[in-house]
């Protein structure tokens, strides 16, 4: 290079260099290190290095940019727009040619390591680098006098077109390599699977000619009560489709708990729930691939996540030692095995991904919940709590993580809730309570009137009014308590305490009704003392084992929160903490990520070097294990206080230390227990 | 270590240092770099490091051992002596510690790269080094405060006990993981399989607490005609039963072209001969496990070789492309895969190993002879020569390795043969024949007599005489030409002519009786013209190839000749030279390798080593197309003619360029052909 050779600024990575004249915008982007994508490495056939030249005067960069500064239009550019379409003024870059300096413009969606839209701005960014990639190459020709086999001069192909190491082959692959070469007249593409720089390459699968895809990949979060999954194009990183549906191993246990205890005592139990579970999730791939328009066998890569159980269970691995102490996982760190050995229909060559687990109770999902909140690239101490029918909940931040489960049990979901139910359409989803009048207006899933306001009726006939999911729940109690109905001790007031005819007799306590759906053949829905009492039994739970985590760190109070979790999407920070399920923190340091678990997931699916980096942090999280620490304990019994009505933002550290507690001292210690070795 | 500790000096290995009194001999030969087995680690179970330790003067180290030199036997080696038994004057190299000066002696048994015994002492030595290995280890239980999983525990016990790298592990081992662990009271031993110190670990398989085997391997050979197998024990060494069968693909067609031209022909054809080949191995691997009294799923690892048709059909690759030029392998590269994939029923972690081919006709069957016969390790120009269905022909020394194929058809397998037949008994297989009385006398298969000795009817009487095989052919044909009963074209002379009543008249032309079993029911065994035709063409297509590789290394003789191959067992080496199969040589540089083929393929198994070798060594071998080679043609024609019998041991050379072809041109250009590409 000469100082005579053309000058090429390309944006907006805003490298430059000088290349000698005649290069393609392709290979100066090569040499310069611009991220420009191409499928079939110049050959004017994938049209993924498309690029937009900009022509004029550019001051900044103290040039000037003639309109010929690359070479004229050319016939592959002229046949590709009349087959395919190409937007105004762009290019292909392995077809024109750097004439004279020009200042190039990359448009994302031709970047290979594209960056891939995520809802929140706080979220890390997901930049699309995934394990398979399609790679177009021409082969020689057999050579009678030099004879190697076909399998080699792909090799050779690969490592001279695209850099790649020499692939390992499985052998449905090699059995149709021979034919492959000779229809597609020794052009193929192939789908090579890699999952690090320095690791080996693996042949997925190979095409006649040139392929473009589709090429796919799932990323699933496998919970205790619902299986939710994402089905993302490998080449583009978009989400083509999203869907969930119930563990059918509901059937033999609510909770994981009982879900061990099933495998304990049934012979075959812990087949049952693996074929249920790898049924669900075959079902559910299914269904994404039907909503996404593509064969199942497009589907070469799955991600997987789920908590130590579902973890084991869906690998086959009975789940009996994870049911008592010391809680022992057959195995902590990452798995990569093919999804055909867990029965799963698809790509024969797929495999399957799982991030590693934490600890005996804090799974993959809470790892996928690190990968995606990333508290390890935090300067702010995070709380992160990710509520299911277990809380998994982490603290941390660059210097140090910390990670606990606690047994919240099913109560955040509507289960064990009298009028309780899952959130689905009908369902009472948000309360409000006038502390004056002490009357509620609630709104149902379905429908986005509130109760008071002109037509919900009309608007609610289709669904009913059906229960209380646990978001209502939350708000419910929260709005109580504001309202004085309950007291500090959980009590419910009567109708001459409270002052209001909605709070009735229910055996020896009080129940109160949010709304009476009896004369129209509905449901009374009240929340009951039982009721209070199980959210007191969940919130303290939950919060005893935040506590515990920072007695571990040394604080006493978290920069911010991160309430995690398809539940968690739903809770209203204000309510959450007036109920003191979290510990104290300015309600506007209160962020949902909704299902973390799940876009940690699917990062590991469009990201290889994230799963290295969350196997790496996840070695360095301190665990802490709440069945056995006694300020659990302590922690637990006192965190059982409902917060002051007087006081919407009080300080909980102070109310832990109430000692009204007013339910009797032998109920007061029914906390969920984990079973022990005998 | 100072001067005053100990001096231990080990023998045979020569070894000596200076250890601290109450090192374990075991742990002295760890440091000291002996090489003394040990499955257990040195807890006093597997026994595998049994020394016989010497007390005395010896004057050569200058050293005189004390009586008292080791620690007193002990009750781990009382109980084992009591349980096991130990011979006389062993210890447990574990168990035995150095007090003073000793000198150790360490059997071969108990070298854990012992060396495996090889008939021939020209070949080379088997070092006992296989890709699978038992390994013992304790593994420290799960803490409920430092949680990890069983798994990763286990590999660090791996990694501090036995300095293995994180090994891989396949899911139907994770999944036994846990309660094996718990079963042998953390206590575990491995079945590891490594194929390099550089390459990773797998662990194929665990059992509670200690097990010791059995831990097997098969080696086959897979023909064209014939499927050759040993079970060896990966922990001794020893061959633990051999077998052969015959390839069932025979029904497709006697010899390589018409099995491809099978699957050219038929749809489905490839597929038919690969579904008949792999049951028939599944077949044979099951008698052998039967001989050897161990379970199918005792045997762990698997290498196969054969010639490039059958290495295709072996693993279901279509041979069309071996069928015409450029005769293109799928792969030429050796292969490692789970042998489940080709359908075998084995221990589910079994992997089998394919050496590489080297061409298109020269197959993974002459990569096995090149590890067996080891031409790279010699000084001599050594010529091998492995006669089968088609003759695989290599030629080299240190410097440089020829190789090629040539198509010499089955007659020399007693196909083609109007009383040809496959060795077994009642055929003959030994022929001299009176250059006076020109009357012959003959030996079968089964029976030890010559056909003149006093007891050879009675002797024969059971399997009777049948036919004739390969090897005896070739005698007769030379004893013909030595007696004057056939002259250098190839005619047999009349009866006139040859002056015995044994010429008898075959249509236009003349054929010899051997034997006349009519009177007795029995054939008619002669050697008819059309015989002697087929086995000059076969010859001539042997000698032509071998002088094609002698043209391109420049040399018009060799230093020695290996016949490889069963039928290469068999054949006399002086014959051979009479008849023109193999260039001029003195008589007593021909050897027989016996089948090579199978001896490399059990190097392979027993030797990791080996296969990294043999794969380097095959790349750099030239490889030359007898096909394509106009100087093949050549020497072909002028390679027909049978040399004088005044001279029983001619040089060919001369004879080559003998012009007395007496059979007419047009059935002289009748070689075997292959076919082209249209």
């Amino acid at each position: 290079m000469s100082e005579r050779d053309p000058l090429v600024i390309f944006t907006p990575s805003g490298r430059r260099g000088r290349v000698p004249a005649g290069t393609s915008v392709l290979e100066a982007a090569r040499r310069l290190g611009v991220d420009l994508d191409s499928v079939c490495g110049g050959r004017g056939i994938c049209s993924r290095c498309q690029i937009t030249p900009a022509f004029g005067s550019f001051p900044k960069h103290g040039l000037t940019v003639a309109p010929d500064a690359l070479s004229p239009w050319n016939e592959v550019e002229e046949r590709y727009r009349a087959r395919r379409g190409l937007p105004q003024g762009r290019r292909l870059g392995c077809q024109a040619r750097i004439l004279a300096d020009a200042v190039i413009d990359v448009p994302p969606e031709s970047q290979l390591h594209r960056q891939v839209v995520r809802k929140r701005a706080e979220a890390r960014e997901i930049v699309l680098d995934p394990v398979i990639r399609l790679h177009f190459v021409e082969v020689a020709e057999p050579d009678l006098h030099h004879p190697s086999g076909d399998m080699e001069r792909l090799a050779e192909a690969l490592a001279a077109q695209w850099g790649l190491p020499r692939p390992r082959v499985p052998l449905r692959v090699l059995q149709r390599l021979q034919a492959a070469l000779r229809r597609g007249e020794w052009k193929l593409t192939c789908a090579v699977r890699r999952t690090g720089p320095g690791d080996g390459a693996e042949i997925v699968e190979i095409w006649p000619g040139f392929h473009e895809g589709p090429l796919c990949g799932v990323a699933v979060d496998v919970g205790s009560t619902t299986i939710a999954g994402h089905l993302c194009d490998l080449v583009t990183g978009e989400v083509r489709a999203s869907s969930g549906m119930m563990n059918p191993q509901i059937r033999f246990g609510e909770d994981l708990m009982s879900r061990v205890s099933y495998a304990m005592q049934n012979p075959g139990g812990a087949a049952e729930m693996t074929a249920a579970v790898r049924g669900a999730l075959d079902g559910l791939i299914g269904a994404l691939a039907a909503e996404a328009g593509v064969d199942r066998s497009a589907i070469l890569e799955l991600v997987a996540v789920g908590n130590p159980v579902m973890h084991h269970l869906l690998l086959g691995i009975d789940p009996v030692e994870l049911g008592w102490a010391p809680f022992a996982l057959a195995t902590a760190g990452p798995l990569d095995l093919p999804a055909v050995e867990i029965g799963l229909d698809l790509h024969p060559g797929a495999r399957l991904h799982m991030l590693p687990c934490i600890a005996g109770h804090v799974g993959a999902d809470a790892a996928a919940v690190v990968l995606s909140e990333a508290p390890d690239r935090s300067e702010d101490l995070v709380l992160i709590v990710d509520v299911g029918t277990n809380a998994e909940i982490i603290l941390g931040n660059r210097q140090r993580i910390l990670a606990c489960s606690s047994p919240t049990g099913p109560a955040f979901e509507g289960a064990q809730i009298s009028a309780g139910q899952r959130a689905a359409p009908g369902a009472i989803e948000r309360v409000e309570i006038d502390p004056q009048t002490r009357e509620p207006r609630f709104r149902v899933i379905g429908c986005d009137l509130w109760s008071d306001a002109p037509g919900f009726a009309e608007a609610t006939a289709r669904t009913g009014i059906t229960g209380i999911c646990g978001s209502g729940i939350i708000e419910a109690i929260a709005e109580m308590r504001m309202a004085g109905i309950v007291d500090a001790s959980g009590l419910i007031g009567s109708a001459e305490q409270t002052g209001t005819a909605r709070c009735i007799p229910d055996g020896r306590t009080h129940a109160y009704v949010l709304h009476d759906g009896r004369p129209a053949g509905g449901p009374l829905i009240a929340i009951t003392n039982a009721d209070v009492r199980a959210i007191q039994m969940a919130k303290a739970a939950l919060y005893a084992g935040a506590r515990l985590l920072m007695d571990r760190m040394g604080v006493d109070r978290v920069d911010r929160i991160v309430l995690a979790g398809a539940f968690g999407a739903h809770i209203s920070p204000r309510h959450a903490l007036v109920l003191g399920m979290i510990p104290d923190c300015p309600v506007e340091k209160v962020t949902s990520a909704g299902n973390a678990a799940g876009t940690g997931a699917r990062i590991a699916l469009l990201n290889a070097a994230a799963r290295a980096e969350i196997a790496r942090v996840v070695r360095r999280i301190e665990k802490v294990e709440t069945a056995v620490e006694p300020r659990f304990q302590e922690h637990f019994v006192a965190a059982t206080a409902l917060p002051h009505a007087s006081d919407p933002f009080p300080s909980l550290a102070a109310i832990a230390r109430l000692p009204d507690i007013a339910f009797n001292a032998g109920e007061g210690g029914d906390r969920p227990r984990r079973r022990r070795r005998a």
